[in-house]
């Protein structure tokens, strides 16, 4: 096996489900990846050596998803010099604001690149975007994932065009 | 000089000035006291250190105040034992609800007892009162305080009630 | 029976489900607790007469969830030189955010120490973590706990490294 | 004197800038009031007192005004059978959103009458009102204070109308 | 049949779930209302005639409950000298908030006195209490109705005392 | 076929449950639409062929809605001539407070007619009030439709008037 | 004098240096219009009968300011079947989202075309692209707006492109 | 000169003062950068124009800052394959929450690497942490920046706990 480029890591298992459209996006990429759990709060030992090694161990990019007072991608991110890519998971309370607003204020001197609230999907895709600055082929294929969800959207247009509204909703079962 | 039991810590010295009041209800009380700088995304391994000594080093309580994605009480808190006090400081942006919700939003099994935004005053409360439930004299000293700030309050209510409201005013200087 | 050192309080029956897990941390620790129900707003003078005998009963701690207007925590603290914990209770409307704010933004002079909305078992813990700075076996039962937490996270986190992230899923019923 | 119909309470004394167009109101409506400091987390005892007493003493609505967690609202109606009117004063931090909540959001069984934040002109008027539906002479007092608003605007809109707007803006010196 | 004192008016018959409960009250102190739906966007002039005559029809309260973007408790204070009541209606989104600010944040001269979100019971109580200052026999059963719900605590709070919180959970099907 | 006056688009085809009220009402009021799906993130291209040609079409009023991220709207008004209707679309997280404020918060120069959270048919509304100011035959039946509603409101209050709100609520099946 | 096609209208004439830019932009745009004071909350049968007669008079537009819980846009729309924008005007508590959310987030029915808070010139310039449906030099008066500003920034561009952006600043005076 | 690796946008010159920091990282790290103004909503051909050609003329990373309902990152995101880079500009309302929203809430397919309200400092850094995946002298000087960060923090604890946060707050000018 290939060495991964990319270390997906959440705060718990329970984020796996959100967290794994990551790994989905990597694999759709032709990226390396590797995917496990390590929490800020109950592992700190873990983390620190998790994010110290990273860069030694050859990633690239790291994605950190947590939710609440989400501490993960910033502690990651104060530690390696490899960019971090955050993850607001939402949580039960306060729609997810709470882990959206610990994850990107962070302060002058350690930035987190953060995605939309459970949105793992574009982080998978920022990390093939930052690698495609330095593998062409990369870059290449993002280009055709534009393409393609430029495309989708216009057949869909096309059909949508074409049925009238109502039978358009009709296929979609509302 | 005898052993701090209380370490007040901030992630810059730009905190300070809100920090310190919570300096100065350790001196009210009669707490030893250590003040100084652990930045959680400048310093991780100070932080590190810190939080991984402070128990050894005989402190009882932490009392951590940062601001933004303020990470620094709950990661102080996820590697002691002893029980952190978060002081959520209010900076440029957003009213200091980034801070407050970076520090109270904790998940379960790693607790920060947090207190209102900018007010390290209440933090160095807490502390003599958690001190307090081993130190009788520090419990006196609360029952005490608690006493004072009610005949404070009485007293001004007493002046209101003897002038007219206008006249009080005109003393504030409204 | 021993006398209960944590005063476990809420305001209303229906905050039990919510609250129960302050006392299941309690016994985890083995410390003596009492569960009841006091309401600020429907029953003012017991809770006042809670407040006012808490210390000479011999409560260390007191824990109180409240939610909406949650105005039990802090009248508490108002009134017993023991440190109170707040546990904002998530209500129906706001989030939790409403119960957040009214235990936390406590002014100067009385603190509150607020853990996250619902999560009475941070509650738990802390007051475990405050009883701890008099009871030595109890802050070595913290230590175990915070292992035990880690423990609980590394053995996820390599058997999410074993598997694939599908499998891991697929063990998840997701 | 005469026996206050209206009784005027803040938290602190530094509320009274605020608070004071309540007493202006009652004063404008000619219905006695007293201005006085309960304190909610401070003077817990002297709030009980004024409270129990308020009925007893013939007052007929309660003005309550605090910022924060602002609990000397819910509290007093908590204990009171009156009708009390709750000005959630605009603190340093949240805009005055937390006092709003910690007084808006009562749970049933005890409301409390909730006016714009800082707006303790409107807790007068309101007071008016409520006294109003005893004695006539303010209901039509309050009519005519609703005409006398209609007509300033009436007379500002003119003006308004008969200038250019450029030169109404300068009479105001912008 | 007596002429109604308290008028519970509403944006929309889909209001009346949540309204229901203002009437109740009403019924339980034996107070007379009527009920009907007002609204502000759609019936205009019918909210006019309804505030304009409701003084002259006896009315002593006015509760007006809406969602969204709620204007009818404010319109209908702009035109009638009695006190009024206002309900945030939580609708869809924003959780009420907007309801809430819609409702509370009424511009000097023009109070609405604001409950909770949704909590029309206490609309009635307030209603009831600002009777009872009127009618003795009301604020009577508004003493005991308070003594009443301080009792029902007090019940469950002993039986939660005698059986363990684990039992208590059971009974509540927990 | 008549050439279309009002565009409606939106940014996925999974909006069109909620976006096809405007198309309803559109019908409703006889205005020729057309209905198709736009996205600014994935079809950027189209989006501004789209906008640049909407005018030359013969189209009169464009309504754009969009959730999260809401670009469509405010990058068709950046484009167009045309008045533009933004529809703010709640997505899963935040009630869709992101997506009212990126549609409605527009920098001076290029406004975006914005209106409720999902209320697609309020912007079938304002189109046909803005067309009204041309084809008065529309502007007759905008005063038509309120007559109508005006009058259902009315029914409904005259039948919850009759009944007890009991047996209204039954009737609800409430 | 020609009769005006827009009125403007605002709840309180401290709103007017927010407003006065919707009257300047229909100036630059050559559209007649109309400024007054409409107070909602105190003078609604002046916000009735300016409703009620504004399509007679030929008003084609109406554009209504207000703040906090602002009621005035909402209630003229109830009224006219003509297109009402409505201006949040920020007040001093809560950053203008209580003004927002009460002008917005109108019920299905009677929408209110809502801009930015205190963008009184796009409420300007949204009226210029609703009339221009009807007159076609405005029209086209608003592409020349458009290439202007557009011109505005390229030049902008251009000189930030040629200077260090540090002689940028310093022209700017920072 | 030669080829800039980073092109640093905002949507008005006058959020220079703010995106400077980003230009000042970028000297600091030795990276060759571009400044400019680009407008979403006055100048989106400029905009699409930008966004196309940025990767043919061998930019790696986009930066661009904006405020209110900030488009300008998203739009660009949608166009080019490069990695961008959002930075939410605080402006005069609701204290840059509508910014941060309108940039982090990006639909799935089109990320935005989101820092805090304006901090640009950290755009600047992030973008050095991506091209620093390529060019391993940047990686370099990141390291050595982290390490100076951390100096500093450490000299000025050492300062602090040198002399009485008494006297740190004096040479503060406090």
């Amino acid at each position: 096996m290939r060495k991964p480029l990319v270390g997906i890591i959440m705060g718990s298992d329970s984020d796996l489900p959100v967290m794994s459209a990551a790994a989905q996006m990597c694999e759709y990429f032709g990226i390396d990846y590797e995917v496990t759990v390590v929490s800020a709060h109950r592992t700190p030992e873990r983390l620190f050596k998790y994010a110290k090694e990273a860069d030694k161990r050859g990633l690239k990019v790291i994605i950190a998803g947590a939710g609440g007072a989400a501490h993960l991608p910033g502690m990651v991110a104060s530690i390696t010099p490899l960019p971090v890519i955050g993850v607001p998971v939402k949580t039960s309370s306060l729609e997810g604001m709470d882990s959206l607003l610990s994850i990107v204020q962070m302060p002058g001197g350690v930035p987190v690149a953060t995605v939309a609230i459970n949105n793992s999907k574009n982080a998978g895709i920022l990390a093939a975007q930052i690698i495609g600055i330095k593998h062409k082929e990369i870059k290449h294929k993002i280009k055709d994932y534009k393409k393609q969800m430029q495309e989708e959207v216009e057949k869909k247009a096309e059909k949508l065009e074409e049925l009238e509204y109502q039978d358009y909703l009709k296929l979609m079962g509302k």
